[in-house]
């Protein structure tokens, strides 16, 4: 089935339900920052959403220093963000609360 | 014990026998970029390199995305790059060869 990006309104929608994360215009995707005690805790959450994101055949854009991991979500199929991205991001919040 | 920096002539010969890395003479650091078969290949690799990061206490700068994955290696305490990310070059090199 082909993902669609959503629209204007559905977006607005969505993001008003995931407060940590931050829409950028520039690449139509979302991203979040998260901090860990050391990198072994960074690194063991990153192994944790690899798993996910090659369960859900959708992966994130990131980068890792030390104990932090910055997350760029967007469907590049889609052209922006789509409900698979909205999916992966609640999953990485409830995986963080 | 502390990590220098090393100088330039070192840094020339230090490079000549890493040549699949790029300095980065705005970073001071090294860079490679590295391109899998699929994101479980490439986050496997990353899986080996963080567990070998750790063992060192020399973590990298890295960004993933599906199957590419591209390091920085720098030495923040020394301003630049060191023997310890020299190292850790030779090992990742190792590593895919």
């Amino acid at each position: 089935m082909a993902v669609s990006k959503l629209n204007d309104e559905d977006r607005a929608t969505a993001l008003n339900h995931l407060p940590k994360w931050t829409y950028d215009s520039d690449s139509g995707g979302i991203r979040r920052t998260l901090k860990f005690e050391d990198f072994a805790q960074a690194f063991g959450f990153m192994t944790r959403i690899a798993i996910l994101a090659e369960k859900a055949d959708h992966h994130p854009e990131w980068f890792n220093v030390y104990n932090r991991v910055e997350i760029h979500l967007t469907t590049h199929d889609a052209g922006g963000l789509s409900q698979r991205d909205v999916e992966m991001a609640n999953a990485i919040d409830a995986m963080t609360a």
